[in-house]
């Protein structure tokens, strides 16, 4: 992996890139580069050697252009919060910050529209829009600091996607520089756009196609009212079950998450949520829209609890209550962070009906590899976020922590789904990508890859494999038909 | 156009294919050939010189390695009622019929998903399920002919797509043989796969990057209930308005259609609908849901209409009632070839708030051209499917109309629209793709074809333009910036 870059070009990019940005917009010295070594996977780090903060899409153009006329890999960046290695910079490669493309430029509340720079944070967008009574659906739980450029970049999803749509889902267009330096736009304002859907393949490509410069995103109508029930159920199954049910009734909640008591006893003594720490499993089902059709569909979420077999029933009363049943689920990671001196959080996504299947498997898995598992999840999308607790210190911890986890993604492909939901692959899944994919498909792939960046330039060693890496992984780490993480144990 | 393929491997093909499949799926001769000459847009027509018929995948894998191995184009056709020539066959190439490939293979109503094969109709998806209490939503007006593949590679609409999304919303994985005879899987049963969207991009592609043989689609609950408002206006804009007025409360209707007074008057006599022959547009406005949903939900929309300055409003009090309401719109087509000897559908995208200025300035063209022009479309979606009434026996109607039709296209880029809505560009809109799109994106284009198709096998010379053509557009055919149909004059 370490040599199939040289990159000789790298003094005389520099030069150029001096001749053409601001001073003040290059930055060489290890003091300015070291805050970019890593995004939220801060496990894998390198130091960049140089960071570029561009403040125009013109400067934009100088980088792509000097970068492919001197050979020199680039590696963009939004707000770093990232969970797979999407923005680790490249050892001989231009990091590219995009802090500075940080302006909403335009609000069209008749349309329903904004258009935005890819440096904005997700919720400034749903900030900005609120006085016309509207928001921006996707809410990761880094919404607070994520990028909007990010959630192209990796096609981002949260609470609300189960009704709302992903990242996909919600952005109409966008404006981007091709590594050539060309400007083309992708999508449009109108339901569909002629021509091959250049923009569904754009998002969620981990900067591997281009650098977005400017984003048009769909607004919806902020929800008159919203209401929570919280469901307590006696086993994972029975939930997993009672999600099932949901979805068969014809219900799409505005969000449908579970925690599994492990996740509730951590939580709660942080998060004061009032959640139920005997129950084996909770739900958290959101209807909104309308008080009529919020009073209808909670009236037809609790029916369908009741006949899954809930302990415990509770609809939030107030704007306050609903809050304070959320806080505890979207700040499980902090209290993962409280309890443990470290966690690994997974990201497989499986069909809804194996759900109860799977968690029971996960708490059998916990006694063979000796180490507590927590799971929150999306569990209307069937998207899990097992989190392992483990102590970096202790190298055996370690390694159980990496089998425990290859286990649940083994498992996630077994019953018929993937190895990342949201956080995408970037360097942390690029091997499972080999597992996951048959030569043809990653030949596929890898064809549409060099239609945008025939030089490979852009975020080079993410997302797809190279065939030499699939056979070097099946070769050293596939035995018995197991997956194993060959590149983590650097924690 | 027609010099650029030669195929001089045809004989060799046409022996080899002998060799691989059974003789009954091998059709060369003219009276068997001929009822493939065209699609839907049957001012082109071409003679294929082969017609094959393929039963199983296997057979499809050995057209197309033969294709490869000979240079020979190959033009894949599923039902044959695509719009814009998407299926012309190609006058040197391999016209590949996918009829046999009609089983429904499995039905998954837990994971409400059906696997079916392409050339299976689109109702008859919705008729298998009915059982399970379900449907698959995206409904064309030709639902009860066209078939699933074609409504993949057309990325098809329908009444219903408003709320439940076009094809691409409701296609969760293809199954796709390549040009070189590799078998893909693109997408899968989890809300998003790992990897660059390659679903996406197969979606809508005009049979241009691969021939598909299995699909599998997502299938959604059938609304205990629905109904209908349908109101009148005294302008096109004050119906422009109402719609651009629902939307901005926040109501997302089952369907959302508008019908000007030239369509209401045609539509009318033959289908007996109830409309208000008065009116100068009504709008036909669908809830669905449980029995309280649309209650409440029709309420709204009446509330809506009526502050929009509906002169009448009428909600289906029956199943019955509600079906005869929407039997005028679906019948459209067949109305306006009973009032007029031929008849030209425009398919453009307008933003949804200059729906009112488009219409007014189309009811102007009228006068300007001297030809009657009925208007219905999908006006939530800001889809226009303007029907420009002539007769083709009359020169210089035919020139008219071609006029007319590139007036109204103009307009819809003009404002910020697009060129084709869901009938794609095919061969028909070739050259406005010049218009619609700068090189650079045209190039992007051609750089994903040639990653799946690197020869141009695969249906050449529809959906993108090349260059040359762009070039050869431009110089002969846009005077004063206007667009014109050089090709179309073949009525």
């Amino acid at each position: 992996m370490a040599d199939e870059f040289e990159a000789p070009g790298l003094p005389g990019l520099i030069q150029r890139l001096r001749e053409s940005l601001p001073a003040h917009c290059i930055l060489t010295r290890q003091e300015d580069t070291k805050p970019y070594e890593c995004d939220g996977l801060s496990l894998y780090r390198e130091l960049p050697p140089v960071v570029v903060l561009p403040e125009t899409e013109a400067h934009v153009i100088a980088v792509m252009q000097a970068c492919c006329a001197f050979g020199v890999p680039i590696v963009a960046r939004g707000a770093g919060t990232g969970l797979s290695g999407g923005a680790t910079p490249h050892r001989q490669g231009v990091l590219l910050g995009l802090a500075k493309f940080n302006r909403i430029k335009s609000i069209d509340p008749d349309a329903a529209t904004a258009v935005v720079e890819p440096g904005v944070r997700n919720l400034a967008i749903s900030e900005a829009v609120a006085p016309y009574g509207m928001y921006y659906a996707p809410d990761p739980s880094s919404q607070i600091a994520c990028s909007i450029g990010g959630n192209v970049a990796e096609n981002s999803g949260g609470v609300h996607c189960l009704k709302y749509g992903l990242t996909i889902h919600n952005i109409l267009r966008v404006r981007v520089v091709t590594i050539d330096g060309d400007v083309i736009e992708l999508g449009s304002d109108a339901p569909d756009s002629p021509g091959l859907d250049l923009l569904s393949v754009f998002i969620g490509s981990e900067g591997m196609l281009g650098v977005v410069t400017e984003i048009t995103v769909k607004l919806i109508p902020k929800p008159i009212c919203a209401q929570v029930v919280m469901a307590s159920f006696d086993s994972v199954e029975t939930a997993g079950q009672a999600v099932a049910n949901i979805i068969a009734a014809g219900i799409i909640p505005a969000g449908l998450e579970m925690m599994d008591q492990r996740a509730i006893q951590m939580v709660e003594p942080f998060s004061k949520a009032g959640y139920d720490t005997g129950a084996h499993a909770i739900l958290l089902c959101e209807s909104d829209g309308t008080q009529e059709e919020v009073e209808e569909e909670i009236g037809r979420m609790r029916a369908v609890f009741e006949q899954a077999g809930a302990t415990r029933l509770q609809v939030s009363s107030s704007e306050e209550e609903r809050l304070r049943f959320w806080a505890g689920r979207k700040n499980a990671f902090p209290a993962a962070g409280r309890v443990s001196p470290d966690y690994y959080c997974m990201d497989g996504t499986i069909p809804r009906r194996h759900l109860g299947r799977v968690l029971r498997a996960i708490e059998e898995m916990e006694v063979t590899y000796g180490l507590r598992c927590a799971n929150v999840f999306h569990a209307g999308d069937g998207n899990l976020h097992p989190l392992i607790l483990f102590d970096a210190n202790d190298p055996g911890e370690v390694e159980r922590a990496e089998n425990f986890g290859a286990a649940i993604l083994e498992l996630c492909v077994e019953v018929g789904g993937t190895v990342t939901g949201e956080h995408g692959v970037g360097l942390e899944k690029i091997n499972q990508m080999c597992v996951q994919f048959s030569r043809e498909e990653l030949d596929a792939f890898s064809a549409v890859k060099r239609a945008f960046d025939p030089y490979g330039l852009l975020n080079p060693e993410k997302l797809i494999p190279t065939l030499a890496r699939c056979a070097e992984y099946g070769k050293m780490h596939v035995h018995g038909g197991n997956l194993r993480f060959p590149e983590l144990p650097r924690f």
